[in-house]
């Protein structure tokens, strides 16, 4: 087996019956003509959806919104160039000339999208449960990161309790603007905690969702931090 | 069987074993807590991906960007609302009685909203083969107006044919700006068509990525419309 195959093996338990499949989504764009986009591409998507439908039924409680803010902090660039570096991935990216020289094997950017192209192969290859395993294994350690269902509450009711328990007055909500067509509204909404000074604003497509932003705010306030 | 069930049956083809879930689906979070954003969520996720996948095998010539810029504009909130209008969901949405009042079920954002829902409601019900097929009936008219993949070709590739098939110069390309670390770096361009006295300019992950986007601005240009 070749290399490529061998680590895909070790590090991601997956092997492909189509090798030339994983060659092409290790091939950067500087190498040649048989590059990794169009797999990245398909790779982004059914990645973006198998962590979704992971949280989905790993938090039965969780908000719509704590799911996106999960899923975005584990399939974000960042976050997926660092489970590239620490599988490896580097070692087996194919890149131009240029981009070799230049470090490319160590580039988050590289990573990332190679990253990608090997869930989108695994995919193609392999179907949706396989890359769902995948997806659960590549992800686990910030899975097990993630707070326990029960400890998730939507941000108003955290910062309402958190307030209470310290014998604070309640926030208080008010719409600053509301913009855009009827059909299509944008709410503006502030969110003030007399007692202790500070105070948030944020946006959203209704009142409710730009007041649950706001409140988050408030929580990720320095003045708060500890408190949630 | 119930009228939101033989909605789903007639208009988009599909039955669900859980009517409940069809039912949570359609419900509004101002008609009670049994409401459908979750679903939406997961909804949101899995038609984001087989449309992913519909397109990457329905244009095997596609560069990403181009399917990317494909698949954006299917799924954007206003496509999905107009296709949840063409199919009369405003009539099965379950709104609060102050949504209703204030014409929730013609609201863009609901409507497109409770359409990804109900999508994720088939994924979990049906699985994911049968909400591939949703997807691609959704979606005929739209995908049927995409262009013939044997028309895609590059942007950059597209305006250097449309520029020499004139008489023209080619244009030209040059970097404004450079910014960020060396391992994420930010490229600001800049094409010039100097026959036409036109120009744009486009920022992207590599120059390449900025160049083709700062070429695709130039064919969007009122100037060149009907060129492509």
């Amino acid at each position: 087996m070749d290399p490529a195959g061998r680590w895909l093996r070790e590090r991601l338990g997956c092997s492909l019956n189509d090798t030339g499949l994983l060659l092409r989504a290790l091939t950067h764009r500087s190498h040649g003509p048989d590059h990794n986009e169009r797999l990245e591409f398909l790779g982004d998507a059914v990645l973006s959806f198998v962590v979704a439908e992971l949280l989905f039924q790993a938090y039965p409680q969780a908000s719509e919104g704590e799911l996106s803010r999960f899923r975005a902090n584990l399939v974000s660039g960042d976050a997926l160039a660092l489970v590239a570096s620490g599988l490896g991935l580097g070692e087996h990216v194919r890149l131009g000339e240029g981009e070799l020289k230049s470090g490319g094997q160590q580039r988050a950017s590289i990573l990332a999208d190679t990253l990608e192209a090997v869930v989108g192969a695994v995919y193609l290859d392999r179907g949706l449960a396989a890359t769902s395993a995948l997806a659960a294994r590549l992800f686990a350690g910030q899975l097990a990161a993630l707070p326990e269902s029960a400890e998730l509450k939507d941000a108003k009711t955290r910062l309402q309790e958190w307030l209470q328990g310290r014998g604070l007055d309640l926030p208080a909500y008010s719409v600053l603007e509301t913009t855009g067509e009827p059909h299509a509204q944008r709410f503006r909404v502030r969110c003030d905690i007399a007692g202790l000074g500070i105070a948030a604003e944020a946006e959203g497509s209704s009142r409710r969702r730009a007041e649950q932003e706001a409140a988050l705010r408030v929580l990720e306030d320095p003045a708060l931090k500890g408190g949630r």
